[in-house]
């Protein structure tokens, strides 16, 4: 099943750096161990902004719901969510 | 070059039924010829509404500019674009 | 799976009264046969306005998309959707 | 009488993250109380955020407004309340 | 059970003048005869605006919908529901 | 001259319980007052949030504003403010 | 009493150009009018849109209300309504 | 050349009051000196909120841009900024 | 002076093609001989949008506001206006 | 590639006026490096606000992110980005 997520990490002001950077490597582990595992479809980066766009592809909204919480930056996210479905007009195999 | 594209229908009140078949039909043909050609990269449905999420893989703006002039729908469409790029937590290949 | 979806039914200014009426039995009866089948969970009137709030319980995203389509008011309809999991803090065995 | 309250819970930068688990437990302590006393009638999680879908069943407004004041998250919650009333299409005896 | 329901009245275009007055004059009567009854227990107009607040004293939320849509101009009106309760500073014995 | 004042209390974070007491105290004592001198005319909570739903009787945009000024949680208000006049279908004497 | 008045002006597709011009015609004469009343103090036009920013001195909100409805594009109008009071930093006689 | 700037003002939470009081002061100076030297034309309070309505008669939008910066509570307001006209029914002299 | 437009042209549903057609074809002399004269500094269309981002150079926003009105297509656009003035980290003398 | 990035600069309240000036100028200079390298074609100040309008010519989405993250104050911005195109009326040749 797919989802699309828009996540917007804000990383509170007085956050100390070093905290932070490893934040941010413990995020890059677990979005490449869930993209190796298949959960984590697409990872894009949106142009000029500390923002991604992202597919889900999990067994339900429960398992969406446990891949966001196990993020270390979901803390500083604000999130869209948006169930996608195959599209009548697509020839992708990959799109479902 | 990608861009996110959601699109979202909206069909005049009064449009003849068999004027907006055509369209739709045609909006299907061309979609598909747009996906062989590699520029619509992938295409979902948003489940429960008449809209859908895009991904393009265009050489420029312009490029997704004709492309997006040329779809039958487009004038009952409203749009919204956005510039990816590749995230650097990403894994996968086709991601950029 | 479920997901909330609410819908609020805008009508074309000139739509015939008889029309709109025919659309409004037909939708009661696909409301109550969904209903009847499981897939449409819970339905409420939201007070004072023509619009609801729905729970389904389906088995994807398409499914829910089908159903929707199914509608006879769909093209009238404004949606939005989201998609539900378990609360941990939940005790009652139907939400899920 | 039905309302319907969305709730999401925004957790202050600086909070001790034992003062914060502690809340959580009294939440889910009161929560549960509620549910079995047949006043939080439904509790559902949003897929992939902090919040959450609510259906209270309540005597009154003024009910609803002491329940909500005695969440111990309750100051830490964005809240949204529609009343809710049967659907006219609706066959669900519980949904009223 | 108090509810402040704010209501913006949109005549559509190309409606006939006739019609429009009789509306409003149905409107009137039926807004006075509500008023008597006491269901609609306060009615001010939005000074260079088409539209009102109003405070309703119902039994339920079924009545407030019941009493809405038994008004001539709601299907050409926005409107937008607030349950009210007793605020504990008040001292009018009537807020209630 | 009546006016509508929709009023939003946001407590900071780390302001002091007993600070925060003391303002709430004070906050009703001057409630109290204004509507004991007919300036405060209704004063509603509104359902499920710490906000309220006021009419106010005075002579003149500047005395609401030496009014609103005058409340000890002010700082901490977001308001929204809304000229009301009689309504031509009123029947209560009150709502001018 | 004084009240600024954001006026936006939507012409109805379908609307004839001579009726159209006669409203605008009617429209300049009644502003005109309010202006050497006294009631309609300032008249500016939003640049690039068409819209204007007025200020109403009027003895109440009746009066701005009846003022607004007097006005032939009224039914053609989006409009917002602020009640201003006089600055404690004004040195102007006038802004009052 | 005239622009009509709305300003909200919002004091940090943690702000000493004696700072502030300093701040307001100054910026009280400030303002009259502007209008004396005719470039801040009106100034009005919103009633009811911690924000103004100001008309400036400046001579580009670089001195628009020099008089804001030269406010003391600038770095803690959100405004807006609006081009403004001669409206064709304006019979003021004044504003222009 | 220099003025940043965006403008969106909404074409009405039931318009004649060739009379849009016609006032495409005027619209484009119209911002030609506006570029050559200097006022419409820049024009780039919004990718994937019936849009377009324009730069102004106009002595006033009074010129700024006949210019907008002698475009053919005024009548069907949504427009949004900033003024403009020089960066202080500008070095590019044509952006004043 | 054009795209046109709006900035809006939030300094947060406690920030040392030091850092802060520190973190300004090593944003003019790497802006005007970056203006004198080509890549940031056009920067104006908005009139009245802490906020530009920037157009930048890069040779892909990924090196307009590269870009934005080399500013000192990106932290403390929020952007908008909006990718652009050769208007079919424009006769400007840098306009692309």
């Amino acid at each position: 099943m797919l989802f699309k997520v828009e996540m917007i990490v804000r990383v509170p002001d007085g956050m100390n750096k070093d905290t932070f950077a490893g934040l941010v490597a413990e995020e890059k582990a677990k979005a490449q161990a869930l993209q190796e595992a298949g959960a984590w479809r697409h990872l894009w980066r949106v142009a000029g902004q500390y923002a991604n766009v992202s597919i889900f592809d999990v067994e339900s909204p429960e398992a969406l719901h446990e891949l966001m919480l196990s993020l270390p930056l979901f803390p500083y996210m604000e999130t869209s969510v948006t169930a996608l479905c195959r599209h009548p007009s697509s020839i992708h195999s990959g799109d479902r």
